[in-house]
């Protein structure tokens, strides 16, 4: 059972209000050293067997038609769930490992 | 300027309206072969300059407590932005590599 994952996030030029509060609360818990905030959408697809290019074609599609409101939002990324890569462990140390 | 995203979903058992909405409209659009659909959220943290352990250490303090809900949500992924692998095509034929 494979799994395609979308990532959607506001267009730069766009506000995003949701991120700027979080933004503020950071340094208030104690967080400190970002310098913005934003937030999107992740979708989660899943799809029977393997992840074929037709279920990334149709996936693709449906980033830009349903997912995603073109004006306001990117499409940022449209992949294949990798099971190993998406547990908060690995991509610790993979993100670690691609700060350079 | 290095960037952290942080993917936070609902855990597994919890209900996702949202995402059944999703789900139900895509064979309307003549997208076939989906079985489920989740929605989660995506926030990226930007920070000053490379991101460091201690920026990574804060992100996932920030993801646990302010960006997401224990009780019904669960921090899928918290890794450093790497700028190659965030554009739609080369997330594509990643996606595709790693689907075995």
């Amino acid at each position: 059972m494979g799994s395609i994952v979308v990532d959607v996030m506001l267009k730069p030029e766009i506000l995003d209000p949701q991120g700027q509060a979080v933004g503020g609360a950071l340094p208030r818990l104690g967080l400190h050293g970002f310098t913005d905030v934003r937030q999107g959408k992740r979708f989660v697809l899943t799809v029977d067997g393997e992840v074929t290019d037709a279920h990334l074609s149709a996936a693709r599609e449906a980033a830009e038609t349903l997912l995603s409101n073109p004006v306001i939002e990117d499409v940022v990324s449209v992949h294949t769930l990798d099971a190993a890569h998406d547990t908060e462990g690995t991509e610790r140390a993979d993100g670690q490992g691609d700060a350079q």
